[in-house]
């Protein structure tokens, strides 16, 4: 991160000279970028009257505004606070073509806590971590992260609020907090330098610009977008798409060893199972409303083999609960709207609000299995995937959400009696169609997806629970009885 | 609306006969209503203690929670308190396709209001004119809206909250308003009737159920879910699909003339535009202040020809605006998700918070332009629009959105020089495609739908603004100073 050079004042001649060239280039960047791959994310940010809300206004006036989104993050809206802090961050995410200015962004949103005491101090840095986090997720999935940084020195800054307040116009853009700011200058330059130096990472690098000079500072910014944008166009348009594996190695061969010692010859009678099933009911319906009444929430996580009957059993469950507080989310191929966002975009636009539950039937172990299998992403992206998978439940879960994930297990041959079953019955008949035969001839390389999934992505926090759903009932009865047990530990704990 | 017939005691076993084929029937009813071209509300409301959360939990049980959502409208959040009081409902809608459950829905929502001054009487009056309304609007779009009202006497509720209170695992479900209620019963079923009567309506009926017995209540609800269902979607394989109109006749002539008697001739020279320019710049951003100060949002829709200078004059428009306070919505193809919606949800989403601006490039009108023309829907469909969109604007202005209508104006020969300045501009020649110069060849019939789309949408509240734009300059200026008007006066009105 190299230091913004000195200032030197650019003359208002050769500033006017440049800018129709720089307009020029910008809209044709924008042209470029409709068809390219990825969204650009900027962030301007900087210190007290450098101009951001200046330079965001002018690169909107520059930039065709039809093409273009500017957030700025003040208070989080009640719906907002209920989430994991990133869902807000989450919900202003460009799509592919497209480009979103962030005034300030969540670098500015971090440094208003203004870290005092030991504890707000490890605060700050563990929302440090987050944010850099988030952006290298970002970027991993292919976004174009620019950040400019508009430095301005302590006695510039005193004359730019001197000269605001003197022009009528501008001078009730001066507030007393941005005395108070100027005289804390060198507390808070040291602030967002340890905020700089935590989040400036090679795909998501701070640039600093001197903003003594506005149109300086503004030639500068442009420039930077421009390089910025044209490498990393130049950058996507080397790698090579994704294609589909030869065959499946597995990573950690003791999560599928984990999967093969599954018995599966459980037996539960139907008398044994009713009685039991009405107990555990009770006691799931208790659980949820203890939880909401403490504004935890609940992410129910279903994946398991076809026909291994993730349906039924999420009927069960919802029986317990009230239909007012949960919502089931059907996890197929993706809507074009969430086609355009990061693959993660579509499950954090559903994470329940404080007290309520989500029951995801399918959910991001997708990327893991279906897409890793079936080529949809290349092998850099699913193998990174299993620590983003993570890192997304250990937000959920440091927010106080309770995560339960199931894996129902089944038996080749009972798929295929049920498989069989269900082209026999008429009114299952919609159940079951060509792809499900397909993905069952590839058994052998999902079992593999699996086992890696289970042995990588089992974390105390959220791990998994393997039902064996030979029988029905008793997988049933197995979700009911695990998810009370857990959900009474979180709230224990 | 007939009355509810008298109670009779079911008795288990007749009830438990039924049940299995019921619940068949229901999820049979789901896999069509999967292909089916419209989805299905369900508004589950009634008397106090008359079992509609019991209702509402069993039919989740009995559907597929997979393609069903149940919503309840507690207190508005903070982003709906925002927006005008439909906007929340609208968030709620389900796709074709999927069913929806409302727990009280709307209709509890209104009678929470519990008026009693003549001011709230006639506020009341007023809500139940808009939500006969809008369910209007949706089953006027092909939305199966069904509605059940479980009825309970008086001396049945007394009987029925003792039994509640009785049993230690449901007394918690008793609370003092509840007797509270109980006591009040004579007048809050008056009100509940006068809510009844007012949004009865052919499309939207309510339909009154016996909740005495809780197992005649849940199969008659049962039942009349299905019969509606199966009637709507005989009713709904009948109508024939959209096709092109042979020719546009035009509806009122009127608009048309306004159309061609707009001077286009205007001119305006580079230096007295610049100077004009900055004034109405500053004066618009002045504008745009005072309304946000005032909790007063800005929607801005702009309609125009191909080449009209739309993009340009939006340009203009935002570099006088906070690039935080606006966003700029392109209306094209609509999404995948906006398409299984209603016409008018894709816009509905963008309504801006409080003191926020949204400008729309085309907007709703394409119902009445390109949507009429090109047959892309029925002429029912189109011929209601007029109506709709009126109504749609009227919502925005009574919640003190000031509502901005631009027409941009051209001649066909000015059309064909910009065109052809496309083609040979290698910049812009991203902006012109075949399918503006089929558009161009259609001109009369657009002229026509432009006429009657001026004719029947220009309202007090939200007029159309006719801006001849043969010459930028001037069609830009006269934007800024119409806009710079307008709020002004909403402001002092």
């Amino acid at each position: 991160m190299a230091k913004a050079t000195g200032a030197t004042r650019l003359p208002k001649k050769d500033y006017e000279a440049r800018v129709p060239a720089l307009r020029g280039a910008l809209v044709q960047m924008q042209v470029a970028l409709q068809h390219a791959p990825f969204p650009v994310l900027l962030v301007v940010a900087g210190d007290e009257a450098s101009g951001k809300g200046d330079v965001v206004n002018l690169l909107n006036a520059w930039l065709d505004p039809r093409g273009v989104e500017t957030f700025a993050f003040h208070e989080p809206t009640d719906e907002e606070r209920e989430r994991p802090p990133m869902w807000r961050y989450w919900r202003c995410l460009p799509p592919r073509g497209r480009m979103a200015i962030y005034a300030g962004g969540w670098s500015a949103d971090a440094l208003r806590a203004d870290p005092r005491t030991p504890g707000e101090v490890a605060d700050f840095a563990a929302t440090l971590r987050r944010l850099a986090h988030f952006e290298g997720l970002l970027a991993d999935g292919g976004a174009l992260i620019v950040k400019v940084w508009l430095q301005l020195a302590k006695v510039a800054q005193r004359e730019r609020l001197l000269a605001l307040e003197s022009d009528p116009d501008t001078a009730w853009r001066v507030t007393a907090a941005d005395w108070k700011n100027h005289r804390d200058y060198d507390r808070l330059a040291r602030l967002s330098e340890q905020m700089r130096r935590a989040t400036h990472k090679p795909a998501a690098p701070w640039r600093m610009i001197d903003a003594t000079d506005p149109r300086t500072r503004n030639l500068a910014v442009a420039d930077h977008i421009l390089a910025r944008f044209h490498a990393h166009l130049a950058a996507q348009k080397k790698i090579a798409p994704a294609s589909k594996p030869a065959r499946l190695v597995p990573l950690r061969p003791a999560g599928l060893r984990r999967l093969h010692a599954l018995p599966l010859d459980q037996t539960l009678g139907e008398t044994d199972y009713e009685s039991k099933r009405d107990k555990w009911l009770g006691r799931l319906n208790q659980a949820v409303r203890s939880a909401a009444e403490r504004g935890r929430s609940i992410v129910w996580v279903f994946e398991g083999w076809d026909a291994a009957g993730k349906g039924g059993a999420i009927r069960r469950l919802t029986s317990a609960l009230d239909a007012r507080d949960f919502r089931v989310i059907p996890i197929a191929k993706p809507t074009d709207e969430e086609k355009v966002h990061h693959y993660l975009w579509r499950f954090w636009r559903h994470v329940p609000r404080a007290g309520r539950v989500t029951i995801y039937d399918r959910s991001w172990y997708g990327r893991v299995l279906v897409e890793r299998l079936e080529g949809f992403c290349r092998e850099s992206e699913w193998k990174r995937a299993y620590a983003e998978l993570n890192d997304f439940e250990a937000q959920l879960g440091a927010h106080g959400i309770i995560v339960l994930k199931f894996w129902l297990h089944l038996s080749k041959d009972e798929q295929l009696r049920r498989f069989r079953h269900r082209e026999d019955t008429d009114y299952k008949q919609h159940k079951i169609n060509a792809e499900d035969w397909r993905n069952r001839r590839k058994w052998a390389a999902y079992e593999t997806a699996v086992g890696d999934m289970l042995a990588l992505t089992d974390r105390p926090a959220a791990p998994w629970h393997l039902v064996p759903a030979d029988n029905k009932r008793f997988a049933r009865l197995e979700i009911l009885k695990t998810s009370c047990k857990q959900i009474a530990a979180a709230l224990e704990s």
